[in-house]
């Protein structure tokens, strides 16, 4: 029986050992510091967050036993919130079997600091493995080769954990991981592989920050209009996915990924349903956006879509973009989330001069 | 002052006539034999769909009066549901006057039967205009060419009529049509113009009809899962878009089209608020397919994505696509709403089947 670590015992993290476990692995779930309370809760029986059990197949481990709870495994999933990423893989990586051919699967979303830099994760994740192993760089053993896959796709982790039907986009390296997915697929988690890792973590960074304007609509229209606003809500969702693909170009990977599960479908979901929906409602709705933030940490959510975005322009000017005349969408997210300009007076100024 | 005609007294023929107005505008709506009571109402005082009154713009004209209604004016928006729009686009080329230069703009959506053959309603349209006109056909006088527009985009009626911000794509045959576009625009009411009119088309028919899809999610899910199910609406509508895209490809519209308001974005609104997902939430819940048409049809509600799914098939088929192997998500919704399929088993058999 094969057996996988599980690292971060939030939302995400928790919901995969679903699927996983389903199909026969034992997993270890590792929680980070944050996460104590996560596991000992887990550990007597039920998971505060996703409000249920976890199945047998977990073990649990406390933030101080991460050597043992990757100890005889080679398949490590990491869904650590994009703050904590940087420094929980220096973390790992100081502690894996230096001998042992590992395969990492990113559930994490956003972009993170690094050096003193702006990067992926994954460009952040394969630094760290190379400072760390400086002769695997140029190596030709295939076992030294820094690997990991991004997850993306439009996967509620308490839809999940309840086994409703998901599907997901694993944003592979090459053909060859192809085969190993079917070992986390179910009849109620379906897995397409596309080969364009840097795409799908694009995507699913930029659907954090887009989705904050359905909630921006919501915010300013629901109370009023009970309902009847659905035509600027698509009318922005369009335009997010456009910016998404337009950014995914400039910025490394496939276009083409912006049409996935990892682009739009996750976008859909993240629109209507998530946190950072709801944190664009509290902004909308007038609440100043840094207290927003504030207010949904202090209640144990994590609106990571306004994270996400103050990175993203110091990132996207790496790129050359100007946010102001190439993104419209977006800078109507910088103006309202990060300059406090009014949000109805952003939206009219977008819906009426883009394009022209 | 400008005058226009509108064909077409339901939600959309008079949500039009808003923004129509507003822009300074004369407007005639006028109603088939199916909207007198309509007119009648709105004539009174408050349109009853819309639940308001129209403009002062607006004048109102009962079905025998189409003459009266175009009289003066070259422009003539048509909103009158797919299956009566061969009847009255026939009634209205018997009415024009032949020397005028008319422009028709088309807000019906869906396909058509004409002359036995089941085509685009635009393609009807020429065909019913140079049957009249048959000399016209290899005129080389500009004012001669039919010239129809199709318009597209997520615009529920409601909202337009509320002013409430919307935004449309008119597919347009060429640039000239362009400078035009701003005499029916509002700060409320944003009009893309695409060199499209052919992909507008096929992508307003057919995101009808994939939004029965995200219905019978409803109709499966919502009782027992109260919103823990949009993974799998996230899931279905990505793959909508990228099977709408592949029929815009296949049956001669740009696939880019689907990516614009008038798939994606059309899509968006109709799957989360719309008579189709309406439609397919009763499919879901276990009503009888045409039992489900029926019943809407009896409150005054048209379930058009039934309609279109009929003819889709036929249609298709003249293209050589092969269904049940290319468009995985429409086999599935012929299999339920067309076949009488169980849509439990069929959301499954999809799920773990397709692109395998």
């Amino acid at each position: 029986m094969q057996k996988i670590a599980v690292l971060g015992a939030g939302y995400m993290g928790s919901a995969i050992t679903f699927p996983l476990t389903d199909n026969g692995a034992k997993v270890n779930l590792w929680g980070t510091r944050l996460d104590d309370k996560l596991i000992e809760s887990s550990k007597k029986g039920v998971h505060p967050k996703l409000k249920k059990p976890l199945n047998p197949g977990v073990s649990c481990f406390y933030s101080v036993d991460l050597k043992q709870a990757i100890k005889d495994t080679d398949t490590i999933f990491i869904g650590v919130a994009s703050e904590g990423f940087v420094d929980i893989f220096e973390l790992l990586i100081d502690n894996i079997e230096p001998d042992r051919d590992y395969m990492f699967l990113k559930l994490t979303k956003g972009l993170v600091e690094y050096g003193g830099r702006i990067m992926r994760a994954s460009e952040a994740a394969k630094l760290i493995y190379y400072k760390k192993f400086p002769e695997r760089e140029k190596s030709q053993d295939a076992s030294h080769i820094f690997r990991i896959t991004s997850i993306g796709g439009p996967v509620r982790a308490l839809e999940l954990a309840n086994r409703t039907l998901s599907a997901s986009v694993y944003g592979i390296q090459d053909g060859q991981i192809k085969k190993l997915l079917k070992r986390f697929s179910t009849d109620y988690y379906r897995i397409f592989p596309v080969n364009d890792y840097t795409g799908v973590e694009i995507c699913s960074t930029f659907k954090n920050i887009y989705s904050i304007a359905a909630g921006i609509c919501d915010g300013l229209f629901k109370k009023n209009l009970s309902g009847l606003y659905y035509n600027a809500v698509s009318f922005l969702f369009n335009q997010a996915v456009l910016e998404i693909k337009y950014i995914v170009k400039i910025t490394g990977g496939n276009p083409k990924t912006a049409f996935s599960l990892a682009g739009m479908g996750d976008l859909h979901v993240t629109s209507v349903a998530g946190r950072n929906r709801r944190y664009g409602e509290l902004v909308g709705s007038g609440v100043e956006p840094g207290a927003a933030f504030k207010q949904m940490f202090d209640e144990g959510e994590y609106g990571e879509g306004y994270i996400a975005l103050k990175l993203a322009l110091p990132w996207l000017s790496n790129f050359g973009v100007e946010i102001a005349v190439e993104l419209p969408l977006l800078n109507l997210l910088c103006n309202v989330v990060l300059r406090g300009f009014d949000p109805d007076a952003e939206l009219k100024a977008f819906a009426l001069n883009f394009g022209i």
